[in-house]
């Protein structure tokens, strides 16, 4: 199927597969060595940005339909993804930008499912960047990761969604563990703590750190040092897998059992 | 306009005032002296219970929905009430239930936006139940409190949206303060640890609890004791309500700044 019919049957007949007023929209954030950053698609036609989403076939659960949409138009495989918030201002219409979608591929159209309004339910994750490699679908010209410091122009309520993101993701570092699968499988307390600066943007009183992620008992210390550092071999560290899942599910905190 | 011409319209027209495939379930939870109760609806001609739901209007923000919804179907009114999860599995199909219920307002209909698969939001809250009169509306029988350890059979997945967003409560507490708005405005701790254990359904140890919640800075202990006690007279407490809305944006936990 041509690029034109492909979009002319999902404006006309799109209703058919995919439930209405529902879409979904993906945060990937990315981090690698001291760097955060979040993929964008570029839509073909139009300079601007946005976060990767679709919607949900008649018969797919939700989170299945998140796996889908962003396996299908990142190339991105096996991420655990998680629902963290539903956008519905009645504001967030997307007929404008899809009516010039259409006019820009050359299609007219009166009516379409695409003109209405959508709630959009927003999923997010955190994955080293250089584990994978996006790669755009048929509607998008670019997929790629963007430094948070320095995001490009993006669609409809999409910054406000991945604004959303980030700063709960900033919160739930207060309450839930994060870096397996960010940090090796052995790590130094200034290679943790550069992580957790590195998501919240800024510096860290050292012990103030170590105390405190000590005292959540996610680490393991090893009985190894760091070689070929240059002054004091600092010490290797491990997660306590058991322990961090526990706290994964209930939280770091205030812990009353 | 009568009982089967309003539900006739609402099946036939619906989906011109309200968005399609999306709906909002509320889980309201009450708390009264040691009591745990959650709010539940039965429909008419049917003995089955379930929690106030409805649909998104085509111009409504969704929280504004939820908040119309309860004060429509309830009478509650001025309640702060959050989304907690979306429910998207796609066998919670409300096709056979609908048509039940027209077959027993005696309205006969092939097809219906009502009949179509619905993503369903959760949104949650706590309140003093006794400060509230539920009052069900033309489409409900009654419109009452049910304790959580006798509940009736409910509709759906409505059981498993009521365990879910239970278990989130009781999750939070180890992240967020609770009992603003649920205990006077003086209380003592042994006080405040029943609303703990009612809401966690099990005892704490005294001394932990105690240790662990003044540990999180938001009471303030009072230079007052409870009169008229078989024993050592308690001390009073009050929330410090600066301390208390910071954790609760922030968290209780471990706090890195």
């Amino acid at each position: 199927m041509s690029f034109e019919k492909e979009i002319a049957s999902h404006f006309t007949n799109g209703h058919e597969l995919y439930l209405r007023n529902i879409s979904v929209d993906c945060v990937i954030f990315g981090f690698h060595q001291n760097e955060l950053k979040v993929l964008l698609l570029q839509a073909k036609y139009a300079g601007i940005w946005a976060l990767p989403g679709g919607f949900i076939l008649k018969d797919e659960h939700m989170d299945e339909a998140a796996k889908r949409i962003l396996k299908n138009r990142t190339g991105l495989n096996n991420i655990f993804m998680q629902q963290f918030h539903v956008f519905s201002n009645p504001g967030r219409s997307t007929k404008a930008i899809n009516q010039q979608f259409l006019k820009n591929v050359g299609i007219e159209m009166k009516e379409s499912w695409m003109f209405e309004r959508f709630v959009t339910v927003g999923y997010t994750a955190l994955v080293d960047f250089t584990k994978v490699e996006p790669i755009p679908d048929v509607f998008s010209a670019a997929s790629e990761w963007h430094h948070l410091q320095s995001l490009p122009e993006m669609i409809l309520d999409h910054r406000n969604i991945l604004d959303t993101a980030l700063q709960q993701l900033r919160t739930n570092l207060n309450y839930h563990p994060v870096g397996y699968n960010l940090l090796p499988e052995k790590f130094t307390m200034p290679e943790l703590q550069i992580l957790y600066e590195t998501i919240l943007n800024r510096k860290l009183d050292r012990r103030n750190f170590q105390r405190k992620i000590i005292g959540t008992k996610i680490l393991k210390k090893l009985d190894e040092t760091k070689k070929g550092v240059a002054h004091k071999a600092p010490n290797y560290y491990q997660f306590d897998l058991k322990n961090y899942k526990r706290a994964l599910q209930g939280g770091l905190g205030f812990q009353l059992s």
